[in-house]
């Protein structure tokens, strides 16, 4: 849930001064209007990894705005005599009331993944706290609370360093303390419990925002216009109460997204190609045959863009497998059938059993692709969809699956080069239709829906594997390779055959 | 929440005959407009337990309507064969279309019962299976569906009485099996976890409804009518998608109620009230100065119909603390700085901490109650009141405190007999207004609201008790009783003060 706040977001200072007198007026009049109004009231969560910016933030919201009408309190985990009252107590303590802003720079949320962290509670507990929490925020959203959640982010390389420069200037070496450090060892469970965290409670009604922090100009300007924006959708009744906050993050302010970033330049030989093939599948078909498979599923997502080589993958990946062990699924449009059930009821129905693989040609996460940036569905449906696409995929691995979601990604140029070569090749004509150089105008809009897609569905569980895919060679070699990484990670290390 | 279900529902075979034929012709009616516009499914869940009739009604409704468009499936514990899907796949496979209705016999609700109820699974499993299925219909609901959950009870004697009855005509005594009665050991175990589920899956999208098992008539037309209900106000827009099924179950068919059924005529002698109040008031006393209490909250919820003997009986009950330890809330109508607050907020101020006590002259009842009856919030927010209540009491209850609520029940003349006294009392004249008069009028309306809020809302941990009040000193007694009751419950057996 935290690939696109690890590609280094950066706004130039010139683009900041410029931008920021704007919005600061602007969060002004929009408090002020909340303040006469008095509808409803905000709560703006903030909290994050430590050294991202959590408190800068804070700080400078308060600058931002009047402060006499914001309420800022700061929670960290529990202390003992906090523990005289129900859990919740503190938070109700201070909600903000209609027309006033409540900023809680740590929240509800603190004490659980702290405790989780530490171990001093066990995984069940956990997951009952997350769902108490939903609980708490779906009923603050039907009371017409409108509630903001930020997270800000920072790689655990970004963060050392961050660290290092703070010490390094004696005038803010002061400000990373021996917890800091103490803090940082923890910093892989720590982000582990925090993508649970946020994928269990990144509810349609209250999704959260996850921020890049290691530039300060971009995460303020960023977490800022969020705000501004949410506020001012539900101030012009663009957003019912009830409705969800701020739900089309606009595009980065550096324009940079997970897929711009990303590095398609990457080749394969063919001679590598075809050793490495002949390699990778004996790799999965060994992997396959493995008894322990027996007690296992696969599941395997493909997604790109058009001309993004789905299917000629799938085809080198089926050649590993056994024909009486799986099922490609290709995805189109719906069924008459299908459209008179739930959304995921078509891709239930194809739910491999144990010892099985289905292999989807596009899947469920079409939903927030083609069905979100077409209007096919409404806001309301996309939105918590993320949410029920993630409670799927859990129920899946749970149930025993092992669940490979693959982005096949091209860029605009490499795919227009193959709609080309689609025309000119006899055979490949029928591929290729007025549709779909009407979805290369969408581009834009489908880059940004993906970039939401991975940052709200990639999760410890079932994780999404961006590939380079202009080479198709390099592609193939890569979602082998996943696949077998991903079965192997899942059945664990190999047993002995001779044990002593 | 089984409370009404086990007074004895009851209707004569006229009244059924004539009835039936009417209900039943409406229900086809119903059940071909839905087929006919396709626009939504119905799920018809039918749970309960064993005797009280969940087999003869599913029959029955096959019967009533036309089977052709009706789908039943039968779900017992899960099979080995079916763990090799996901949990919920077997549902998935078999939910109906638009237009169409499921019936599902058993359902999601089955195996998790039932594997707490056998202690194959902890009490950490089965809370987190149940926020599994409110998510699950929470989609199922968002989707568009119609969701209905029938709940069939049956007392332990009363199903004793009924597999005895059974067995005594050859010709029904096929139908208990050693199964029956060995089911029938775990009865109480049974009822608790079910009341659990109950609790946290009665939600304001999908409440349950629960059906006294032990009489057929009664129950096949009460739920019955009930289906029909829903089925037209979703079809007539009454109810839109996403809305509630059915809200407001209509008065029992036989007229009885929990209320109704209750016993007001108890009576203490002036006498013998007095030396019992000495006693209970330093019973109540010593057990508020036990250590263990410092470790405790006491929350004490009275509610009741206007003159019903609060105000009396709360000093009869302070007059046993210490000042320093308790306080005590009248809860009138909400203040402004209340209304720009979530509902539950002016309570969650009053929270005691550990070792203190609160006692609520009226309490967040209010929502289920008067401001339901008065029309002061729609009937999405007081339907979702249940559900954020009972999350509210086992907030309070996992904190360590004893959550006692008592209504304090009199009748309509006795409610009379105070208001003419309070009239004619100088002192008392202005305890009594307009307001109090015309609420008269609302007494039915009051009644059932009352019904529904004991069945939605008295749980294990904080179970309603319903006290006779038409005599003061009676109710006084009780109260103590109850309050002392239930802390010593909480605090379990005193530990002797000289250990060998």
């Amino acid at each position: 849930m935290f690939e696109s706040a690890e590609i280094g977001h950066k706004i130039s200072k010139k683009d900041y001064k410029q931008r920021e007198p704007v919005l600061r007026a602007a969060l002004v009049d929009a408090q002020y209007t909340l303040l006469e109004r008095a509808q409803f009231p905000v709560i703006i969560i903030v909290n994050g990894v430590g050294g991202a910016g959590n408190g800068d933030f804070v700080n400078l919201l308060n600058e931002w705005m009047d402060p006499r009408h914001i309420r800022t309190e700061a929670f960290t985990a529990m202390a003992d005599d906090e523990r005289l009252h129900p859990e919740m107590w503190r938070f109700w303590q201070v909600l903000p009331p209609k027309g006033r802003i409540g900023i809680f720079f740590g929240s509800w949320y603190t004490d659980p993944i702290l405790a989780r962290v530490m171990g001093t509670e066990k995984d069940e507990t956990f997951v009952h706290r997350l769902e108490r929490i939903r609980q708490f925020e779906r009923m603050l959203v039907a009371e017409g609370a409108l509630l903001i959640k930020l997270w800000f982010h920072l790689s655990k390389a970004a963060t050392r360093k961050r660290y290092r420069t703070l010490e390094a200037d004696p005038k803010t070496a002061w400000r990373v303390t021996p917890e800091n450090w103490k803090q940082f060892k923890h910093y892989d469970t720590f982000v582990t419990v925090c993508e649970q965290a946020l994928r269990k409670t990144s509810t349609g009604e209250a999704p959260w925002r996850v921020i890049d922090g290691s530039d300060p100009a971009y995460r303020s300007l960023t977490a800022g216009e969020h705000i501004l924006d949410a506020l001012n959708r539900r101030l012009t009744g663009k957003a019912a109460e009830g409705g969800i906050a701020a739900p089309v993050p606009p595009p980065s302010l550096d324009d940079r997204s997970l897929l711009g970033a990303f590095d398609y330049g990457r080749k394969l030989a063919p001679r590598s190609y075809l050793h490495q093939l002949m390699v990778m599948q004996s790799r999965l078909n060994a992997l396959m045959r493995d008894p322990r498979m027996s007690r296992r599923a696969l599941v395997v997502v493909f997604e790109g863009m058009d001309a993004a080589g789905k299917g000629s993958t799938i085809r080198r990946v089926t050649h590993a497998l056994d024909a009486r062990q799986y099922r490609v699924v290709p995805v189109a449009a719906p069924s008459d059938e299908e459209r008179a059930q739930p959304y995921l009821w078509r891709f239930w129905r194809h739910v491999p059993r144990l010892g099985h693989a289905v292999l989807f040609d596009r899947s469920w996460y079409g939903r927030v692709l083609v069905e979100r940036v077409e209007g096919f569905c409404t806001e309301h449906d996309w939105m918590r969809a993320y949410d029920e696409i993630n409670a799927f995929e859990e129920q899946l691995v749970a149930s025993g699956a092992v669940v490979v979601k693959f982005w096949m990604a091209i860029t605009l140029d490499e795919q227009l080069r193959r709609f080309k070569e689609r025309e000119a090749t006899p055979h490949k004509n029928y591929k290729i239709s007025g549709e779909d150089w009407r979805n290369r105008d969408q581009w834009p809009q489908y880059e940004r829906a993906v970039g939401d897609m991975i940052d709200r569905t990639s999760t410890d569980v079932a994780p999404w594997r961006v590939v380079a895919s202009n080479d198709k060679l390099f592609a193939r070699i890569q979602v082998l390779t996943g696949l077998c990484e991903q079965i192997e990670a899942a059945l664990g290390p190999k047993r002995r055959k001779n044990r002593p």
